[in-house]
């Protein structure tokens, strides 16, 4: 990520941001409904996320910014972005290039499953 | 939510918790895909959602586990549970009785697009 571009501040007022200012962004994928993953973005990461049309995150555990796909070209096209009733989660819509996941896997939550009902 | 169940302790061994003992569960309707809400459980939450098949949450507003549904009827059966690559997401699948969100709308994020890219 270059640039700043900052948020539009009538969209920062209604954010409601964890005590290190990060908001959960749930990631889906925009034609099949796939949940892909849970990022989460400062004002900067959602910005630019509104702004480039790349989903581009705040990373935790490598405390820098993340635009999804700069280094494995798996890239997050936004089509929608929504923010929920109560202002502290965002649902961002996207085409997956490639897959979504470190591992190799499409989702993030294909290779643990908890609990199935029986069908 | 009347007894106190307990975590799986192989389950409760992958989870990477918040420093306040919480993870997000993205809530999804099992047939359609859609993203329904964002909630957030503790271990206790997780056990009761995999053992009693309703989903159920730690309210940080109240102070509370919550059924969902247990007071509003729109109770959440829970059809698959998944954890993810990292271990601090969950996905759960639900049938989503009635509605989602406490202002009447199906999902939680049906009022507010902030962004929308050109069809």
């Amino acid at each position: 990520m270059n640039d700043r571009v900052g948020l539009d501040p009538a969209i920062g007022a209604r954010l409601k941001r964890t005590p290190d200012g990060l908001v959960p962004a749930v990631v889906q994928q925009f034609d099949t409904g796939e949940v892909l993953m849970l990022g989460w973005m400062d004002d900067e990461a959602l910005a630019h996320t509104l702004t480039e049309g790349k989903a581009t995150y705040w990373s935790r555990s490598r405390g820098e910014y993340w635009v999804k796909g700069e280094t494995s070209g798996h890239t997050q096209w936004v089509k929608e972005v929504s923010l929920d009733c109560d202002g502290d989660t965002l649902l961002v819509k996207v085409d997956q290039q490639g897959v979504a996941c470190h591992t190799g896997e499409r989702t993030c939550f294909d290779a643990d499953r908890l609990f199935a009902a029986d069908a």
